[in-house]
């Protein structure tokens, strides 16, 4: 009989996002009427942008006519057209990275997901707590240790790392889900400095940084001296563009990044995940690699900005809501989340109960992404504006009422 | 400093076809002019039909509005309509799989490279040789013991269990990749029943299925009795529809598959198949899976069976000019690879080398899908009609000056 993987049975049974989905799905049914506002899963509401939408429909085409049939992918990383276009648009915040060290990918919760595959079992991995679920979760399915750098009201919510601890692999997030917070280059390059004295790899979440507007602060790792010797990057057209069903990112490993074998050999960290990567993906549809092209171009940066200002005002809405009620938040600001202290000390998810019940709004608790998100809450701003300003009415007249 | 997984620095460098990329880059750099007939990877050639572009399209225009804009999938397991369609598709040839154990993916290669995650590293699997190589390399990722029933001139290339022999996870392939080998109901039961025997899992590709032309040959391990209590089944539209480019596929897990865990409790494979995909996948792109639904049209199966005909076509040329020489095969029919002996007892990748050099055909060294394979080879049938003709007459030329 095959054994299973056992590891799996020490993990929560169900992904956070699908345990709030089914204590939605159990409201909805108990009250068929309700007039629900989902502020939970991160999840964009507005369209793709027209410009991406035909450069999808151009690829489509191309596939149905003979001449342009596109079929496997040589390299399964992605097209030349497409890799270029990431690293074009590294180079318009001043960040070098090269097209050949860029992996095209079905959405950064794959890669992220799966990098893990490449590191031995053995490493002690440092997670900032609270975090996405799939750090944690990717490497208790391999049995790791996972140790965390506390994120807290003290520091901002913003995990420094300790330097009498030891880690092998680290995770970032920044800006941050669910915190909000953005790390400066000042802070990222203690992180930096701790990694290389570990001699240890950091796997950075960019996920959000299109959300950065303050020009001082760094929209990529690689921004900081240092880096290309320690990190991965990761990032998606998710939030950037609305592609979370459209499913495109890209991964960056720096064509000089090594470790060692045990053999005292130099292990190209690209050329292991090539390997991974060459047995078990085999590259992104062609249409959704020529829509990815199109948000890069003029055209498309234009247009996708436009939705992400339409994000940033309800961000916008949503903190001022907190700050007319005194209540403590991070985010908002650089970053499509909202993350605030539960009003009257309460946990998370009684205050997740208290808003579904009360007030019809679905967010996430701060507790589902770790010890120290316990008594917090997550908002986020990728609803719809007149849902957004309805939402933050009858939050006001609930804080109100349990005041 | 992170240790890498060591188990990759065992496995070759480069996946085979990387290998066989890189020659024939190599020799197309020293003779520019040379006129190559590729008929190696196993990669098709003939457009999309056109009822699926057109989903494809009405699928990108759907995701260019608020209203029916697609956001995340919220079981990532595909859209009902999609898994319905593949349902009903295998209701057509007398199999029932209900769509609730159907997850749609991003091509068969993913899930078959993923779901060794889910077992424990102590499994011995058994793999018929020769194989694809995904099954081979992602279990020596994994460090797990690879153990093999041959597949060769004797058995048809139809390698039969060793009921002597114990193993947990077991890899099939029917038609068979690389050797155009069909199990008949009677050899499949058999392994089935040594499944049943060792309470061993079978991991069933059934990637070819759309080729089989002779009724009495089972589509799918479901067909024969037994196999739900014992099998995986992962199918993909890559060759069925053209999808290389396009990337869709579906893995099969009975509701009732479960094995046990350590403390006795029985553990659901779809659950825990689940949880892995919950927290490593985001599902497949709308617009790719509205395509993949209108492969199961009748208008779209009216379609894709006029490509799968014209590649059964170049199959026959190929196969009876391996008649004409007297030369030994198998495949051809219900299967578009056709896998022949190399004249004069020739090495593979002599015989690879010999061909690129004396007549620029390309095909694949049978060595590369295991010892088995050395001294055999493998050549496609989904290429250009003119092309394939046009390589037979090199072929024949060629094995008259050698012999």
């Amino acid at each position: 009989m095959p054994t299973v993987n056992e590891n799996f049975l020490k993990l929560e049974k169900n992904y956070l996002f699908i345990n709030i989905a089914k204590k939605v799905k159990a409201f909805t049914a108990a009250h068929p009427d309700a007039d629900i506002i989902r502020m939970g899963i991160g999840d964009v509401t507005l369209p793709i942008a027209p410009v991406v939408i035909d450069a999808m429909k151009k690829g489509a085409d191309e596939m149905g006519v003979k001449e342009t049939f596109k079929g496997y992918e040589d390299s399964g990383a992605g097209y030349d057209f497409l890799r270029n276009a990431v690293s074009d648009y590294y180079k318009s915040f001043g960040v070098d990275v090269l097209p050949e060290e860029i992996r095209i990918n079905d959405g950064a919760k794959s890669d992220c997901g799966n990098i893990v595959d490449i590191f031995g079992n053995d490493n002690t991995v440092l997670i900032t707590d609270p975090a996405y679920p799939v750090y944690v979760d990717t490497n208790k399915m391999n049995g790791r240790n996972v140790i965390y750098a506390d994120s807290n009201e003290e520091n901002g919510f913003a995990a420094m790392p300790d330097f009498n601890v030891h880690a092998d692999i680290i995770y970032l997030c920044s800006p941050n889900n669910p915190t909000g917070s953005v790390y400066t280059k000042q802070q990222l390059k203690v992180w930096i400095d701790y990694a290389l004295k570990n001699n240890a790899v950091i796997i950075f979440d960019s996920a959000y940084e299109a959300f950065i507007t303050q020009p001082e602060l760094p929209r990529s790792i690689f921004a900081i001296e240092g880096a290309k010797k320690c990190a991965i990057e990761m990032c998606s057209l998710s939030k950037t563009a609305g592609f979370t069903g459209m499913r495109c990112g890209y991964t960056v490993i720096p064509s000089g990044l090594t470790f060692k074998a045990s053999d005292g050999s130099d292990v190209s960290i690209a050329q292991l995940w090539g390997r991974r990567q060459g047995s078990k993906f085999n590259g992104v549809s062609y249409p959704v690699q020529c829509a990815a092209a199109a948000v890069f171009t003029e055209e498309g940066q234009k247009q996708i900005h436009k939705n992400i200002e339409y994000y940033q005002e309800n961000a916008r809405i949503i903190s001022s809501t907190m700050e007319k009620l005194g209540i403590k938040y991070t985010g908002g600001i650089n970053s499509p989340y909202i993350w605030f202290k539960c009003p009257n000390n309460m946990g998370s998810w009684d205050f997740f109960d208290l808003m579904l019940s009360k007030i019809e709004v679905v967010g996430t608790p701060g507790q589902g992404f770790g010890k120290n998100g316990d008594g917090w809450f997550r908002l986020t701003a990728f609803g719809d504006r007149d849902k957004t300003i309805e939402a933050m009415q009858r939050f006001e007249k609930l804080v109100a009422e349990i005041k």
